[in-house]
C-alpha cells in the first residue's frame, strides 16, 4: 500500500473525526494528523470503534506546514470544482485516477480534507500537487467528510488489493455443462423446433452468471442426475 | 441511472440512517425503505442535511417482503464473507462489479444493508440474488453502515456518469511544446552531452502530468517568452 497520511484541516465535528479514523482502519491506513481541530473526546472515540487508537495517536498541529512535513505529494480534496479550465487550482482528478497514480509511488503522500462547512481554503488548495473530487450529483455534490475520506481510501485500497474471488469454471468445464444440458433436452424429448434456441439461451444465461468451479460442479450434478433418472425409468 | 431502492434492515442508529440518506442525495438516489427501524428523529434529520426529505418520505415496513416488493433484483451486502467456495450464500462480488452489472439493467433493484452490529441475517442473505462485499483490511473489514452505502452508491453513480474533465492537450500540441523546449535548450547553450537526456526527461514529465489544453498553452507561452527574451538580449 502507498504510504498515505490523512490530514484533517480544522475539522469541526468530532463524530466525523472518529468516523474518518474508522474508515482508515477499514482500509489499512494509520497515519492521521489534525490541524487546529475541534475538541476531540468521547463521541470521536465512539465513532472510531476499533480505530480508537488512530484517534489517540493522531498528531495535532497548528499549521498545514507541520501537517504535511515529510510528504512528497500533497493531495487536496474538494466537493466544489469549477468547469472552467483556467481556474487551475480547481481542476480535479477522480479518486480512481488518484489511486492509479499512487500505485507506483514510493514516497509519503498527504491527503487533505477541509472543514465540513467550507472545505479547504483557496490558499490550502494552492499548496496541493493534485486535487481530487468525487463525482457526485450536481444537485447535492458535497459529501459528508468521513464519506469522502472512506471513498478515497477505498479506491486506494482497491487498486492495491484486488478482490480474489473463488475460482471460475473453465471453458472446458462449461462445454461439458452445455453437453449435459443437451443430453437433458434429449432425455425429456424436447421439441426439435425450440431446441437450438433453448440451448443457446442456456449458454447465454451461464455466460452472464460467471459460474465458480463449485457452482459448475453442483449444477452439472443435478442435470446429470436428472438424465440418469429418466433413462433408468424408461428402461 | 438504474432505479435503485435502498433498504435498511433494522438500523439501530438513527445517525447512520440520516447519513445514508445524505449519501443517497449525493449520488442521485431517493427511494429509501426501513424494515423495523430504531426510532428516527432529530439526529437522523441533522445528519441527512439536504437529504432530510428522503428520511421523511422513507417507507417504514415490517417485513423484508414488503421492502423489496416490485424489485426484480435483490442485492445483499455483507462485511463478512467466507473464503470457502461452497458457502454459496456468502460468495460476493465487488461494488464495482455490481455497478457494471446494473448498467444495462432496466428493472427496479433493491440494495439491502443489515443492522450495524450483526449485518444481514443468513435468512435475509438467502433472499438475495447477488451479494456485494467491499474489499477492506482483513484486520478490520466491517465498515460503518453509511460508509458502506456511500461506497456502493458512489460506484453505481461513477459507472453511469464518468467525470468529464477539461480537454487534454493533443499529440500535436505536445510535439509543439517539446520543440519549444528544445529551442530553449539551444538558447541557453545547453551542454550537448546532457541534451538528449534532458529532452527525454521533459517529454516523460509532461507525459505523466497529462496536460490540459490550457496548461499546455500557458507553459508553452512561458518557454516561448524565455527563448525570445534570450535572443533579443543576445542581439
Amino acid at each position: 500500500m502507498p504510504s498515505v497520511r490523512i490530514v484533517l484541516v480544522e475539522p469541526r465535528n468530532e463524530g466525523n473525526v472518529g468516523a474518518v479514523a474508522r474508515a482508515m482502519g477499514n482500509f489499512g491506513f494509520e497515519d492521521l494528523r489534525f490541524v487546529r481541530p475541534c475538541p476531540i473526546g468521547e463521541e470521536a472515540f465512539k465513532r472510531a470503534k476499533h480505530s480508537r487508537e488512530l484517534v489517540q495517536n493522531a498528531k495535532v498541529v497548528e499549521t498545514l506546514d507541520e501537517a504535511v512535513r515529510g510528504c512528497s505529494l500533497i493531495v487536496g480534496t474538494s466537493g466544489i470544482i469549477t468547469t472552467g479550465e483556467k481556474n487551475y487550482v480547481r481542476i480535479p482528478i477522480t479518486p480512481r485516477q488518484l489511486a492509479e497514480r499512487l500505485k507506483d509511488f514510493d514516497e509519503q503522500v498527504a491527503i487533505l480534507f477541509g472543514p465540513e462547512d467550507t472545505g479547504l481554503s483557496q490558499e490550502d488548495l494552492m499548496r496541493c500537487d493534485i486535487l481530487v473530487h468525487i463525482p457526485a450529483s450536481e444537485a447535492y455534490p458535497v459529501l459528508n467528510l468521513s464519506h469522502a475520506a472512506a471513498i478515497v481510501l477505498y479506491e486506494i485500497h482497491a487498486a492495491e488489493v484486488p478482490l480474489t474471488g473463488p475460482r471460475p469454471a473453465s471453458e472446458e468445464d462449461k462445454e461439458k455443462l452445455f453437453q449435459f444440458f443437451d443430453d437433458l433436452l434429449d432425455a425429456v424429448d424436447y421439441h426439435d423446433f425450440r431446441r437450438e434456441k433453448t440451448s443457446v439461451m442456456f449458454r447465454r444465461m451461464i455466460g452472464r452468471a460467471v459460474l465458480t468451479k463449485w457452482e459448475f460442479h453442483t449444477i452439472m450434478g443435478v442435470i446429470g442426475d436428472a438424465v440418469k433418472k429418466i433413462k433408468k425409468l424408461e428402461k
